[in-house]
């Protein structure tokens, strides 16, 4: 796993203004933002909340999610996800994400930022990291370094961890009376280590976390994320 | 992609003539055979034949293939493999070979290795450095070390290469009526560059391959095959 170069964190927009026209290799890259945290963290409500924004701005957006987000990468999801396929090894299972994630790279999400949209992910690699890497225990850089590959090495230029402790997050999904699925169904201390894994993902590169208490209002948690959005690009 | 720990090639047999009985753990581990070469080098041929003659010695046999050989990785082979799912990228194609190889390693090729069996499987690792590490371009490396994560560093105590010109297996192919799936239809110049690649795999490490001439008829090869299987465990 030795070939990574990164694509994003740079904003590639020489060009456009010299030759007085934009076309697609010239124009300004879009944005690539993660919404990161556990089930029931508010990242719909924030994703919801900044769609509409982006829109009533006249920012081209590109909404989408993992594991998920290519008809490929569906089918993937429902290989894993389901219940009563039988158990999934968490190798199996960290390799499955990889390549779903590899298929949304590649055919959506690089796209869309070549095409100057706005990209908006409902998770991303820091998620792999955290269900696969500590709470399977397949350790954080062998599942960083397989996803550093499928993603040939894309990076959000901002990632937004709703940080919850996972027994309010568990109540508000009980709450709004969904089932859990075979990833939320794991036990309390599962998902305490998972907490502390997305929390040592953004203290390791502070620059592009931006961490809130997701317990706070949607709209004070949409303000602050607006706010470090203009620092991202103003 | 660090942690790796080789599981094959050595024979776990210390123990059970001392104590005079046999648990999972002491008995005799079996032997890991693989058979590799481009479609039409008559791999099911010579698989059949072994099998035969491993049944007649007594031995237990565990038969399988590549991509595949589980429930979980029957679906992804069918993701992959099926025409008409739209375009799949090499990166994405790799992770998904290796995801089903790493079900394949923990649920089935292990636990036979263990108690005894000898597992006979139609392509491992091998293929996906041919096929997708230098067919598709993916790198060799990269590839290899992809699926010495997959499968735990397992490795094959033999791999017989069943070695023949591209234009003689796309006759034989033609010849029983075979269509070409999305692999097999793709040009001579990526066949004639996959030979080469488990040509270069054998090479490397010629103690762990047989390499055969898949012209020779199917009993003499099957003689080589049993002739090398006895230097291997006498």
């Amino acid at each position: 796993m030795t070939s990574q170069h990164s694509t994003g964190g740079t904003v590639m927009s020489q060009g456009a203004d010299r030759l007085g026209n934009v076309d697609t290799d010239m124009r300004e890259r879009g944005l690539f933002l993660v919404f990161e945290g556990g089930d029931g963290a508010g990242k719909t409500t924030q994703l919801d909340l900044l769609e509409q924004r982006l829109h009533a701005e006249g920012h081209p957006v590109e909404r989408t999610r993992e594991p998920g987000g290519t008809d490929i990468g569906e089918r993937i999801r429902s290989l894993v996800l389901e219940h009563g396929q039988g158990d999934v090894d968490s190798r199996t299972e960290a390799l499955l994400f990889a390549a779903s994630r590899a298929a949304h790279v590649t055919q959506r999400i690089l796209p869309a930022l070549a095409a100057g949209r706005t990209v908006l992910s409902d998770r991303f690699v820091d998620s792999s990291i955290a269900y696969q890497g500590v709470g399977r225990g397949l350790g954080v850089e062998d599942v960083a370094g397989l996803n550093a590959w499928a993603t040939q090495g894309l990076r959000p230029d901002l990632t937004v961890l709703l940080d919850v402790d996972p027994e309010v997050s568990a109540a508000r999904r009980t709450a709004r009376g969904e089932s859990a699925d075979r990833m939320e169904s794991a036990d309390s201390t599962f998902h305490r280590r998972l907490r502390q894994a997305f929390l040592d993902r953004a203290s390791v590169d502070p620059a592009s976390y931006l961490v809130v208490d997701a317990s706070r209002p949607a709209e004070e948690i949409h303000a602050a994320v607006l706010g470090r959005l203009r620092e991202v690009r103003p």
